[in-house]
This record gives C-alpha cells, sequence and structure tokens, in this order.
C-alpha cells in the first residue's frame, strides 16, 4: 500500500491529492464512483483526517471530484468525460448476482484486520504462524523440484498427493479409500461449495447444526437452499432431529461437523453416532461429514470421524489441511462415491480449471515425511497452552459474565454472555478496543455468544486480548 | 492407477477381482452403483476384455456384482446389506444440482486421453511441457524460500503479485492499474466464473462472439444467461451489432476476446476497436476483454487490448498466466473498478477461500525476473515452428478439403472443413487413429469446422498427428 512520505518538502495533503488523482485516473475509481471516506482513507494512509480533508478540498477545486453533502465524495463525471459518455453503473453490477456477499459481520471484521493488523486477532478461523510447518514445508522444498510438470493437473488432483492421501487416510483416520474416490480441493469451502452448487438444486431441503459454522457461508443461501436446524447439546446433535426433519421437510443432505464442532467444540457422542448412521441408511439420506479439527485433539487418540463407521456408503467425507497444517497451501479433500467424485471434478474444471501443482506437491511431500507426525504432535501441544492461556484469562477477567465448556479440540471456544448484549455493540466496542471475536449470530445462534479462535493469536496477546474484550463487554453492557 | 502384476503367480484375471472388491469395500462404489464397462476397465487396466469378463464372473459367482442384461454389472445391493440398509441414491444426486455437467464432446475428449496419454492431442488449449520455463521456475524456486507465511491470502490476492502485474501491465499491456483494481484468480476461467455469478443474473442477456470459447462453458447456462451471438468475420465483432442486441435484448454485458480469439484466431481491426469502446460508453456497457494470447504474437509489437484505450472505464479486462507461461500455475487477474474487484474476492473467499500463497510467490518473482523477457522471445519463436509445422502438414495431407486463415498468434488454428461432416463421428475416427482435436460445434458454430491447436503437441508428433487427421477425415466422409 503507497503511504505519503514524511521526509518529503511536498506537503503531505498534496501528495495525497495527487495519489488520489492517479488512481482515479488509472480506473480503480471510474466517473461517477464513491471514493472512500475521509475517515477510512485516513487510517489506511496513517494520517489525520484533517489532512485527507485537505486533499479532497484540493481534488475538488480542480473539478476532479465532487461533493454533495450527507453522500460522500464522488469521482467527477464531466471533468473526466469530454463527450456524453457513460460508465457503466459498476455499482449497481456489484450489487446484482446470484451471489450473496459475505454476512456484515464478517466484512466488518475483515475490514478492521486489514485497517489494523495490530488487532488482537480471536476471528480469524486459522493457525497463528509458528503453529503451522513453516521450516519443515521450506526444508521439503528446497529438498524436491517442484516443476517437472506445469500443465493443467488430473481434475480430481494430483495423483501422487492423493496416494498419499489414501494412506493418510487409513494411517489417522481409519478410512479406507481409494485413489479414484478422493477429490482434491483448495480447503473445506471448496468442498462445500462444490456439493451445495452440484448435487443439490435451489429449493432442497437440508439440516444443518444450530449453532453451524455453515451459517457464516451465504453460499448455503445463494444456492437457494432451504436450510432446518439440527439443535447441538453437550453430545452433539439428536439423531431423531435428523428424522423428524426428513419426516416434515424431505431433507435431502444432513451436514455435521462432529469433531470439535465449530463453533462450540462438541464432540458427538458414540452413541449418537450410530443412531445417525442407522438413520442415514434407513432414510437413504446422504452425510456431509465435515472433519477439519480431529488430529487436533490436545491429549489421547483424536475422535473417529463417522466415515469410518459407514459401511454403506452413506458419507461424503470432508477433510482439509487448514487447520492441522497451513491454510495457505489450500489443500482440501473429499471421499465420496466415484460418480460424484467425477461429478465434482468436472464442475470444478469449469469453475476454475483445478489446482495448481505446486500446492500438492508440497502437501504431497509433506504428508508422506517424516516431519508430519511430529508436527501434529507440537500442533497439539501448542493448541493445549493457548486454550489454558484463554481459558485462565477468561476466567480472571470476566468470572461471572461468561460462561462455557473447555475444548479439548479443535481451535476455537464457545461463550455464552450471561448479561444480555447487542451483538453489533459489542464487536464494535472490542474493534475501538483493539480486539476482534466472532458474534454468535454468525453462526445462527440468538446473540448472547461469542467464538473466541484462540489458535490465531500470538501466545503473548492472548491475556490482553481478553483483558480488552472484557472491557468491551463491560462498555457494552454499560451502554 | 493400479494395474495387474503380469509377473505375479495369482492369475490377471483373480488380481483384478480382488481389486475390484477392495475397491467396492474401500467405497468407491457403494451398494446398487455401476461399475465401469468391461470395455473401460479393460482399458484402465491394460488388459484384454476377456480377461475382465472373467473377473467379473468371479465376482458374481461370490455375490458381489450383478448383471442384468443390457444394463451393465452393478455392486450388489444385498450381499453388502446385512439389515434392510439404503445407500443414498447417489446417481441421482450427480445428475441433480444447478450446475450443468461439462459438454459431451469435451468429456469424451477428456475421457479418451485418459485413458490413452499417448493420443496426439491437437484438444488441449495450453502449451507444451517443453514451451513452458520450468527450468526457469525451477530455478527461481531454488533461489527463494516461499514460506515465510502459509495463512490465508489477502482476498484479492497477494500483495507483491499485485504489485509485480501493476508494472507487468504498464510494460507490456499499457494497461494503467493500481495495486487495488486487481484481483489475483486462478486463471482467466475463474474469473469468468466470478463474473456471471456476481454481476449478473439469472435471465440476464449478454452477447459473446461466434463462435466463441464461452459456448464451450456450460457455466454461461449454468448462471442462467442469456446469450445473444456477435458473429466473428475477419476483422473480428461488427460494433453495430452490439448496438442492435442492446436494442432488441438490452444485453447487459459484452464478452470479447478481441487478441487472436478464440477459436478462430482474429484480431479485432482497429477501426472496430474505437467503434466498439464508443458504443460500450454511449449504452453504458460493460465489456470483458479476455486477453489471454496477446503476447503470444509470433512476430512484430503484440496488439494492444482494448482495455489501453479504455477512457471512462468500460472495460473489465481478464488476463492469464495460462497461455504464455504455464498453466500448472493457476494464475490469473483481474483488472476492475475497486468496488467490483472488492465483490469479487467477497464471493470467492465463500467459494474457495483464495488462492494458494505459494504459487502467487513463484509467479510474482518469474514476472519480475530476468527470466520473463527471454521466456516470451522463446515462447513466440516456438510457437511460430510448430503453427507453420501444423500449416505445412495440412497443405499436404488435405490440400482440397479443408480451408483456414494462418493465425498470427495464440495456440490455434480454426478449420473450415470443405465436405460436410458429422462432428461427432469425425471425433470418434480420430480417437480410433490416435489423435483428438475440438469439433467447431463446441464454440457455437454449425457441424463443419475443427480447431486445432498446435502448442500442446509435441512438435516432432505434428505431422503424424495430422496424417492421422486425414484419415479420420476421409473414413468420416466415406461413411
Amino acid at each position: 500500500m503507497w503511504k505519503p512520505d514524511r521526509h518529503s518538502r511536498q506537503p503531505l495533503y498534496e501528495q495525497i491529492a495527487d495519489h488520489i488523482e492517479q488512481r482515479i485516473a488509472y480506473g480503480e475509481f471510474p466517473p461517477g464512483s464513491l471514493l472512500p471516506s475521509e475517515r477510512k482513507l485516513a487510517a489506511e494512509l496513517g494520517v489525520n483526517r484533517s489532512t485527507v480533508i485537505m486533499a479532497f478540498d484540493e481534488l475538488r477545486a480542480t473539478g476532479i471530484v465532487e461533493r454533495r453533502t450527507g453522500s460522500g465524495t464522488r469521482v467527477s463525471t464531466t471533468k473526466w468525460e469530454i463527450a456524453p459518455k457513460h460508465t457503466p453503473n459498476w455499482k449497481r453490477y456489484a450489487q446484482g448476482g446470484q451471489f450473496l456477499p459475505n454476512l456484515p459481520f464478517m466484512r466488518k471484521i475483515r475490514e478492521a484486520l486489514t485497517r489494523d493488523p495490530s488487532l488482537i486477532d480471536f476471528a480469524s478461523g486459522e493457525l497463528a504462524a509458528d503453529l503451522a510447518p513453516i521450516n519443515e514445508i521450506a526444508a521439503l522444498m528446497s529438498e524436491h523440484r517442484y516443476t517437472s510438470y506445469l500443465g493443467y493437473d488430473n481434475p480430481q488432483g494430483y495423483i501422487p498427493l492423493r496416494q498419499a492421501l489414501v494412506s493418510y487416510l487409513a494411517e489417522h483416520r481409519n478410512i479406507r479409500a481409494t485413489e479414484a474416490s478422493i477429490l482434491v480441493t483448495s480447503g473445506s469451502q471448496q468442498s462445500l461449495y462444490l456439493i451445495t452448487q452440484c448435487l443439490l438444486s435451489p429449493g432442497d431441503a437440508v439440516a444443518i447444526e444450530d449453532p453451524s459454522y455453515c451459517y457464516s457461508l451465504p453460499m448455503f443461501q445463494s444456492a437457494g437452499l432451504r436450510l432446518f436446524r439440527l439443535p447441538v447439546d453437550p453430545y452433539g446433535v439428536h439423531p431423531e432431529d435428523v428424522r423428524a426433519l426428513y419426516k416434515k421437510h424431505r431433507i435431502k443432505m444432513v451436514f455435521t461437523n462432529p469433531n470439535f464442532h465449530n463453533p462450540t467444540g462438541t464432540v458427538l457422542a458414540a452413541e449418537r453416532r450410530k443412531q445417525l448412521l442407522e438413520a442415514a441408511s434407513e432414510l437413504a439420506l446422504p452425510i456431509v461429514e465435515d472433519d477439519p479439527f480431529s488430529l487436533t485433539a490436545y491429549e489421547g487418540t483424536p475422535p473417529s470421524p463417522l466415515k469410518s463407521m459407514d459401511e454403506i456408503g452413506s458419507v461424503l467425507y470432508i477433510g482439509s489441511f487448514s487447520k492441522i497444517a497451513a491454510s495457505g497451501l489450500r489443500i482440501g479433500w473429499m471421499v465420496a462415491p466415484r460418480e460424484i467424485a467425477e461429478r465434482l471434478a468436472d464442475a470444478r474444471q469449469q469453475m476454475d480449471f483445478g489446482l495448481s501443482v505446486i500446492p500438492q506437491q508440497v502437501a504431497a511431500q509433506f504428508l508422506s515425511s517424516s516431519y508430519f507426525a511430529p508436527h501434529l504432535k507440537r500442533l497439539r501441544m501448542q493448541l493445549l497452552f493457548k486454550r489454558d492461556l484463554l481459558v485462565e484469562a477468561l476466567n480472571k477477567e470476566l468470572p461471572d459474565l461468561i460462561r462455557f465448556a473447555v475444548p479439548s479440540g479443535g481451535l476455537h471456544l464457545w461463550c455464552k454472555l450471561v448479561p444480555e448484549i447487542h451483538d453489533g455493540r459489542l464487536l464494535e466496542e472490542g474493534i475501538r478496543r483493539g480486539v476482534v471475536f466472532v458474534p454468535g449470530s454468525v453462526y445462527g445462534s440468538d446473540s448472547g455468544f461469542v467464538r473466541f479462535t484462540f489458535a490465531r493469536a500470538r501466545t503473548e496477546d492472548i491475556p490482553a486480548g481478553v483483558a480488552k474484550f472484557a472491557e468491551a463487554l463491560r462498555a457494552a453492557i454499560g451502554g
């Protein structure tokens, strides 16, 4: 990002005016479009708002931009158009389209993090840089040559990676799969997207957990699905609810995240797993099992996936590297009957022509390397440490104002706020104090819950982050 | 892919029966699903069809599979289900979904290439391995450390790559862009997908060229768009046709590939460019300019993009590495007004959570490196050589049966077949003789055209490939 040069002899506001004029001339802001607000630009450029106002005044004086009270500053349409020419109404195009924009809270959080990367981040559901196997992957990349082939990939994914995944699934997840039943994706998100786009039709009813990560994804609404809820209690969802929803709404698919459920951290109880699979087989109902977290189990043996008990093939299994290694590799996978894997691969070809071979080669090497097991061990220890730090800080700062169950795996802690609180207000108070987290309503919950991700923040920032959150909560109660 | 062991003492058919049983047990073929045909399996495993028939007999004897005349061999539902259990009807799920499957010809070509990689490939629109900068990229990857960060990427793409693209666009394409107006995508395909999904709504009318690469993409139909044609003559599309379509159908967008048009190789004439931009500005109509080929111009200065003349911001510009460097990197880009770039980035986050940082780092390094310009020079020379070889072979083998214009850039040669021919029949005859190409109807043309890609086949295979095509054509005429 460009920043004004504080050592230059040209005044800051003039530098800024020149910079904005260039961005307009280069087409970033076409004639008629709205410029960012003075406040936003000031934050982006690291200057006082008054400096931006002076820059805008300068631009207005030359007729490059116009200001109408209450509607912000716009690029002038007269100055930039000699003849009566019309730029497309890009704003209307941006608002159109069948694919829905992200939820306002999610955009707010992302904008806050972009504006100020020093915010303590309890919101992003990913690993901190020091939890990812950066050195291991760098070592592998320097040991191997990766570019023997740089053409389009096999539609279902790079074959050696699928072979490595067959071994990984057998060894770590007790899942028997074949190369042809694996589809490599760019992550769980793409797996879910392909399922909602290609196996379901607008108007289809599906069951998702309540709360659920899926509610945070407008992709489910964009696909025109009717969503029905399976409440999650401390032992997970009730298989009876699946039967009831089938009876009432003829649901066509069940989406579940049985191990260290996002956001609640719940593990589906053994008896319910059996019953859930029985219900699925009785109703010929597909279950989509999202299993990104199970290998993070801090202690003991990680819980088995439903898929490992799936004798008749009811389960589409989704896995990913993002929460157990590195989200930046963009590597996930699905295990599915061959005709489903082929159908989704075919559709993905049309959407993006498949994945880059380089990260797939890296992932295959990493899975088969002697680095993988020690990395997992270290990850689990470090997550446990971070979880304990968060729990301790929450108990210290907010002993009476929150309630939570301590998760035994995953990246998140789900908190019930005792006082009645307005979600949006709380987030704003948090951002103002330098901390972000995800309001529970994003996951379909009523107001009054918060998801804390403890994996992403630097360990040393966790206590300070909780202190800031506690301040924000008290301010939101007071207000 | 598993192959039977010809040196084993176990008979081939038994090995195959065991192998299929394992694939069934592992869920690749759930109870009730159809196994691949005997012919297909025989090709896949490299054995005679009679061997596969013996393996199927073996499986049938144990009740693992069942055969009904005329409907192939299915996995038994009784053997694998102890209780009355029901596997989901995966076939119905695979056929459902709003996203359409690929065109039959495209699937047929892909299947043929998967079955027999020794086919001479005039169909895949990509560079041969020896045209890609494999050594250069391997050198860059060994010089640099790529994994300082492995988290989720910036939604619009890795910032140093966007900076490198700003310089690249200024230097090579005469396009002035800013970092914030660039969206890094996984290629032109993803750029088009995002535009059709996010900026247009079902029922919207759009104009595409005739013939056009876009017709080969069911994504346009999947998005529910109404497609109207702009016939391409030797000078490209007629701007008057754009006005007429706007008047009649209120088209909301124009898709064009003005430089070395796919499939015809046409370059839009200078005067028509001006008129097209005038029409766009008069009608406030957005133009999507797909520009993957222009830097392949075999001789002289590559043609400029429309975007370089776009004073008022009518053009969404799409570029890619796939046809000028390596398709396997999966790196493309769009230049768009900021609000459009942000909207598409937001949607892409929901579809796949963005791109891997590793290929983006590689691409940024490559663009800024001293390897880039010499690579382009070499690529252009080699494409010219391959084109000449193809033209010479076609003139020699089929002097009276085909007509074509010799392209001066791009990867393709577009052929009119003089005799009346059935597209599908011709393709089948070609596959039988060991050559694939794309029937023109895939691009929306009437029967009787063929697209030859000369960039993909090995240089030494081009004459033999044309000889095989000539045989196929004569057979198809005879038939």
